[in-house]
């Protein structure tokens, strides 16, 4: 897969958001700032930022930009705050190939860290008012990243709350995924229409675009955590199954056998030698559960592309290349291997 | 000491601020919300909103009550969620008299719940609108709670590294317990200012009222954490003495005597004995430490006093009971043994 329009934008809005950050998120006490800093001076895929400065401008032009680079980074740190305060959550060593913030810092400071990138979260936003926003589209903005953020604790909550019970189908599933992945990515395109004054329409349908990239990307996700490669994805593997998390894999393939079912319970339970291991890896190939995720996020992805078509059919957009650059941010997201 | 006005008016409010929280943090998950409502609903002095609705009454009349009751209930989750992630940090076991929320949810959920708080601190000023506030007024006061944020974050930050140090003198420590306590303070008398629809000089009079109560109050805090009544304050004794906080106490005993200081270090490096913990009171009764920490806490109540009188002369207070149950936060901050 070439991703050409998106790889020469994607590098370009990457550079610009990362040194937009580490202007932002300065102060004192200096060790508190490094290890807020941390996670994010080791990269990522920055795909947050992405849709929120390539949406704003396909559809507000370059003028646009020096305000949605605010809420893109605003989004980012957010996203990374999440990230600081999961990583401890989970008792996680390594992101993105580097130690987590915990292992590094602590505990305490870790979460401290986070509490400080959140707050900022809320302030990166104000700061476009330099570059032209006024108090309504701040309003606006802030109380994106407000729900937006409300919306993680709960999907993490539902995500802690699902490795204790098996009272859990798909649709419980796809509410936590959207919660805690879909509705960030869902802020982030709506802060793009918002940055280029869009129409409460237009940013809606920039919501739901950015809502089913987000459940294609998640659903990916769990698939990389089982399938994927650790020198790629920068995680550990088959951590979720080490955790008992009821992903798509283990949902689907517990209810098509009940076989499958007791075998993952026991799994869940403690068992987790490599060859239990194997054997739910063979088990998520051998009951269809590997195909059936990977159509349920090409269909979000479909649902992806259908909002965007139905942008473009309002003869708004301005900027094509950012515009294309969105479709193949959300084939990206079904297909990344990292 | 008798607080009539404040007594009289604390109780209402502290009802009132009560009834708007339960009503704003509700959601699923229901564990997640349980544990975000945990410490709430064990009560607290709620100085925090009254200070809030007291300035907002006593400058805007009745009328910005309406509003400033969302600001107010802003603040004390904001200050609740704080406590949470501290209770960790510190693992204290107790507090307002119950156990601590890791301590009955455990350590993930109770971040989680922290995080959900925090951004229901940002969402919850919004509900203004309902009550007639503008999207000028919601950038402002949200602005206002996301300075606080950051700065209890800081603040928290400098307190854990002071553990670790002696490079701490009182400037220091002033700038710590601004960080961590009378920011926020701060906030919560500038939101009633916003609310009132003040001029910016009065809510910067305000903020400063705020400054010196709330650097009174964490004086006193410290005064209470060696002196107080755990019956009372809901908190065990001595924990600041056993972390090896580098409070007012310490700091000014070690700074007296090199003899008392060298006592302090060892105390801090392990040695914590019931006759260790008795000799340390003994310190800082001798040294002159608690009445100096006494007259501090006196000075900055009556720099607070100053600035209610500096708004008195502007001939703008609205509702005389509510100034005057603002300066009776004030003595109280000073005076309190809860």
């Amino acid at each position: 897969m070439v991703y050409e329009t998106l790889n020469k934008v994607g590098e370009k809005y990457a550079l610009l958001i990362d040194s937009y950050i580490s202007d932002i998120l300065r102060g004192e006490p200096e060790d508190l700032y490094k290890a807020a800093m941390h996670l994010i001076k080791a990269g990522g895929k920055r795909l947050r930022p992405m849709i929120t400065l390539a949406s704003s401008r396909a559809l507000g032009g370059a003028s646009s930009e020096a305000k949605a680079v605010y809420y893109a980074a605003a989004v980012e740190i957010l996203h990374n705050f999440s990230l600081v305060h999961d990583d401890i959550m989970d008792n996680d060593d390594f992101r993105r190939g580097i130690p987590t913030v915990h292992k590094v810092y602590g505990v305490n400071l870790a979460i401290l860290a986070g509490d400080l990138m959140f707050s900022y979260a809320f302030l990166t936003p104000y700061l476009a008012i330099k570059a032209g926003a006024d108090n309504n589209e701040i309003t606006k903005a802030v109380e994106v990243i407000g729900e937006g953020s409300r919306k993680i604790a709960e999907g993490q909550g539902y995500d802690i709350m699902f490795e204790k019970t098996w009272d859990v189908d798909e649709k419980d599933y796809l509410k936590m995924i959207y919660l805690k992945t879909g509705a960030l990515i869902e802020a982030s395109s709506k802060l793009g229409g918002i940055a280029s004054n869009s129409d409460d329409e237009i940013v809606e349908l920039l919501g739901e675009f950015g809502r089913f990239v987000g459940l294609a990307f998640q659903i990916r996700d769990d698939i990389l955590g089982v399938f994927g490669d650790p020198a790629k994805t920068g995680k550990p593997i088959f951590n979720d199954l080490k955790r008992g998390k009821k992903t798509i894999l283990v949902l689907y393939a517990s209810k098509r056998k009940e076989e499958w079912k007791k075998f993952f319970i026991k799994l869940f339970s403690g068992n987790q030698s490599d060859e239990n291991i194997k054997e739910a890896v063979d088990i998520i190939k051998e009951s269809g559960s590997l195909n059936y995720a990977e159509e349920l996020a090409k269909n979000y992805y479909n649902n992806a592309i259908d909002k965007l078509d139905s942008i473009e059919k309002n003869g708004i957009v301005k900027d094509e290349e950012s515009f294309k650059s969105l479709r193949e941010l959300a084939e990206f997201s079904i297909n990344r291997d990292k």
